[in-house]
């Protein structure tokens, strides 16, 4: 998408160098940065510099291809499996991530490492375009949409999963409002889902998390789509904290809730959202928070009581029966097991 | 409660002057302002200096003393009744503070308007504790309890209302371990609750307000208490923004959620949750937020993506239907029209 007239992907591979927009600067500050070696882009993955489920399936299978690249000649064998273990470990809960790894892993050549990487990341880019232009039917002329945490062009190499259709829909001319879950603790709403929308002129507001019942009540919003990081073969769902509470919510007040997800995100050997790893990060994510100061600089503070502590899952499992259907690359399917298998035949 | 040793209560009236905890400087630093007019303690309950509702029907209170001390001869009535529309248009929705203006007002003398409100006062106090040995009984050794925003001592004279079971039980010896909710945007649960909760030594974890259901959906929470601002006769309840979110989650997950509330929070004359006004806030408040730098000073930063707007309803509204019970200063009763009206006879 377009930053400042000038047209971006969020992550790119040239000769042996991953580039990516540095989502921890954003929104206050537009940087790419240079991961010249696999390890530098894997703790790129680890600290969120990428984040997204769609973005770090792109970053992994770089850092696998940047892998091959580094592997010493006799040792290599044992120096990419050590590679794939640490780059998987970056972000556990993740599909996309395994899915590039693997993906990569078992290419035979270096050369066909990269292309390989290159491949998926281009699929990742194609997939999220026609996810846009498929779930632009779900959007009506005049709609206000639900959104939470960023599903967005960053979460992807391009155009995003959850938002891709807004994108679609506003392209072709719709008015869209896109209310945003601020999405604590990382506020990827606030930061990065209200930073891409503001690019893009569409109309948004953001609201506390606590603020989407209200408004659901209310009957000001008429959909939700998120995005996910991993769906089981059951439609089970693991996406960013909260999207649970969401999707109760909107069952509750009889709202389409919408799962938008690429091929790579569909994990067809994992039976059921309890068999999803739910990574639980830093606590200080809750108790400290980063913004920009009166003078204009990047401060973190914190926000809660000293002394007290925090618990901090970063994703949970939305049940399959709270989805009203996945917007997928070939079409919309119901969140069921037999046509999400239908996906891979 | 105590703060270091010393014994405090969040608002208190001496000599015409009203004295109270400043709970916006809170968790950071602890200090106590002093409002010698009317006007100042209306400011502070519009600023949140005073917040809760038990504390704003306090402090509404004394502030009509006040008026009444200040009131020139000639034009008190006129003085008074512009002075009560006045301190009522701080906060629309709290009905204790409609309460005690309303209680004060109707008296024929200073001196008996000084002392109605010092007496209002002294009912919060002693319900607020009833509350605390009503609630008792519900909790379990050993429970996990869910609190959203905060209901504690600081939100009313003492004890609090959601707080005070907790604070019972565990004086009691029972094990208690409390999920506060940050509570955003405002995050009186991370700020507030869990001060006083580590105050008083009882085992917290703040957690995103995302993360409520992820909890439930784990078995990891056993009850929810909260407080709220105005009871309609039918067992509506007004609260602060996402307490509609926590109790639908509740019911999904089959866990008892109480509302704790003196007398003079259920209103009588409104029939229904839709009648009662809720309040929007500054969106600001969701765009900003402050808290301590790493030098130690206190600092407001802007978390959201510049450019973007945000909504701020304050409270929501949660039916009837999803309410557990009612913890009352006379016991517990259901969330039905003629268990509410039994309270007042």
């Amino acid at each position: 998408m377009e930053v400042n007239g000038k047209h971006y992907h969020t992550i790119w591979f040239e000769k042996g160098v991953v580039y990516m927009i540095d989502q921890n600067k954003l929104p206050y500050s537009f940087q790419i940065i240079q991961c010249d070696t696999w390890e530098k882009t894997a703790e790129a993955i680890r600290n969120m510099t990428v984040r997204g489920a769609g973005a770090i399936g792109a970053a992994a299978g770089f850092a696998m291809a940047q892998a091959f690249l580094q592997a010493p000649d006799p040792e290599k064998e044992l120096y990419l499996l050590k590679a794939k273990e640490t780059i998987e470990n970056t972000r556990p809960t993740a599909q996309d991530l395994f899915y590039a790894t693997a993906g990569v892993h078992s290419c035979s050549t270096a050369e066909l490492a990269v292309e390989r990487a290159q491949n998926l990341a281009e699929q990742n880019c194609n997939e999220a375009r026609l996810i846009g232009l498929h779930g632009e039917n779900l959007i009506r002329d005049g709609m206000t949409v639900l959104t939470h945490c960023n599903a967005g062009w960053l979460a992807f190499v391009d155009y995003g999963s959850a938002l891709a259709p807004v994108y679609e829909a506003s392209k072709k001319g719709k008015q869209i409002t896109v209310l945003v879950d601020e999405t604590r603790p990382r506020s990827q709403g606030a930061r990065l889902t209200a930073w891409e929308l503001g690019n893009e002129n569409i109309a948004h507001y953001i609201i506390a998390d606590n603020a989407a019942g209200y408004f659901m009540q209310q009957g000001k919003i008429q959909m939700v789509i998120v995005g996910t990081d991993r769906v089981a073969a059951n439609g089970d769902v693991a996406n960013k904290i909260g999207t649970l509470e969401k999707a109760i919510l909107a069952k509750t007040f009889g709202i389409p809730f919408y799962v938008a997800a690429p091929f790579s995100t569909f994990d067809q050997n994992c039976p059921a959202g309890e068999n999803i790893t739910i990574e639980f990060r830093d606590p200080n994510e809750v108790l400290y928070t980063s913004g920009i100061n009166p003078e204009g600089l990047v401060t973190e503070i914190r926000v809660a009581s000293p002394g007290s502590a925090a618990l901090n899952p970063a994703f949970d499992i939305t049940p399959a029966e709270y989805i009203t259907g996945f917007i997928t690359s070939k079409g919309i399917i119901r969140p069921i097991a037999s046509e999400i298998a239908g996906l891979f035949r």
